[in-house]
């Protein structure tokens, strides 16, 4: 297990971190503010002995690293990154097949932010990023999953292709997304799955793509080459919620 | 029609650009950048005589909006919003059933441009905005929209409500998307369909929700609140394209 520092920012994350039970090492707050929201973070601050700085605006900018810290800032306890193993222990434990978001290569924090809370909202297990050539779990993907990073696991390994080969034997099946694959529309996507989407610019790479079973395309009717890959993600990840769903 | 001046940033952007027939009124280009995508955009740009400026790295951060402009910034023709009659002839050309999605007060320039570039894929016919409280067509909005902008009419209205009721009128049906709707899957999307997605924090305000038809929730089986705008806009708007493929 990796550990990486981070200040968590904004008055929902930093909420959501507390209401989650996470470790809180220190609050600043902006100095005079009262309104609701942060009268409900002090007091869970309080509930947790947690020490309170009351601070200029000038110092939370400095503190900040998104820039939008609403007069509240948290140094959490690390981000601790989950194992594969701690995802199929959350499947089983709430007797699911596993459900799992593999992405190979996706670079901007927002997305990874985003495809963290959609992970999270469509019941999928944990999301497994690669170590290089990757974001990991900073401060903006922290603010930009609106909580979500505080519930759903995120495993970084060395190596995706040995990763999937390796669930592939506990009978895991890999959907990747890639335009020149079928409409996912006509695969069937229920069972254990593990869904692999690919970098903003590249996609998913060929040697990662060669470890699928199946190879998935959104349907476009449009004039330019692809989505988003957050929203991508969202839409493939719903289209296998939606055959669960039918099939229970 | 109201228009807006425009710069132009990143590769993708201006090819896309020039490519869809858009007019430039000038190009800047990186001073001794001679790649390929660089090269194809200078052939393009002599091909319609645009007046071209070989200029320093330090002068394109100057220009730039964005900070994004990977050696190449071009000055558009201003960006004309669409009026919500250009959407309805471009369904009508089509020969298909209007799809058009409303936006009631998204703020987040990068959530509207995956939302256009979403609507441009899933075969949309346009974008409705309010002139009030919500981002409008600036450069990150046509940056993030992957060229989709270029082809994707988006028109700005004083007065969501009224504008629905309008279409209604002309025979359309509204969905708009809240959690405490009907699943998605369990309605007919089919038909002549106007999508109303409402702001990051606050989802659809009352006032336009009850001049709709209908309210979808996107099902959520998470720890947290909602799914980010732009990708809930995806999931909505791919359940519609779905449907409208089955019903074919």
């Amino acid at each position: 297990m990796e550990e990486q520092s981070l200040t968590i920012e904004g008055r929902n994350s930093v909420l959501e971190a507390f209401r989650s039970g996470k470790t809180i090492d220190k609050l600043f707050v902006l100095d005079g503010c009262m309104d609701g929201p942060v009268k409900t973070i002090l007091r869970e601050a309080k509930k947790r002995d947690v020490i309170i700085h009351y601070v200029s605006k000038e110092r939370l900018d400095q503190i900040s690293d998104t820039g939008k810290h609403q007069g509240v800032i948290a140094y959490g306890a690390a981000y601790a990154y989950a194992t594969v193993e701690d995802i199929l222990e959350l499947a089983e434990k709430k007797g699911e097949d596993p459900f799992i978001i593999f992405l190979d290569g996706v670079e901007d924090p927002h997305n990874l932010g985003a495809i963290i809370r959609t992970a999270n909202l469509a019941g999928a297990h944990g999301v497994v990023i690669p170590k290089h050539r990757a974001v990991g779990l900073t401060a903006t993907v922290a603010k930009t999953s609106a909580g979500a990073l505080n519930y759903t696991p995120v495993a970084k390994v060395t190596n995706l292709s040995k990763t999937i080969e390796m669930l592939k034997e506990k009978g895991m099946w890999f959907v990747c997304a890639d335009m020149d694959g079928e409409s996912m529309y006509d695969l069937n996507l229920t069972g254990p799955i593990g869904v692999v989407m690919g970098n903003e610019g590249s996609g998913v790479s060929e040697l990662v793509k060669k470890h699928c079973d199946f190879v998935a395309a959104i349907p476009m009717k449009g004039d330019i080459d692809s989505l988003n890959v957050s929203v991508a993600t969202g839409v493939l990840t719903y289209e296998i919620v939606r055959q669960r769903l039918l099939a229970k």
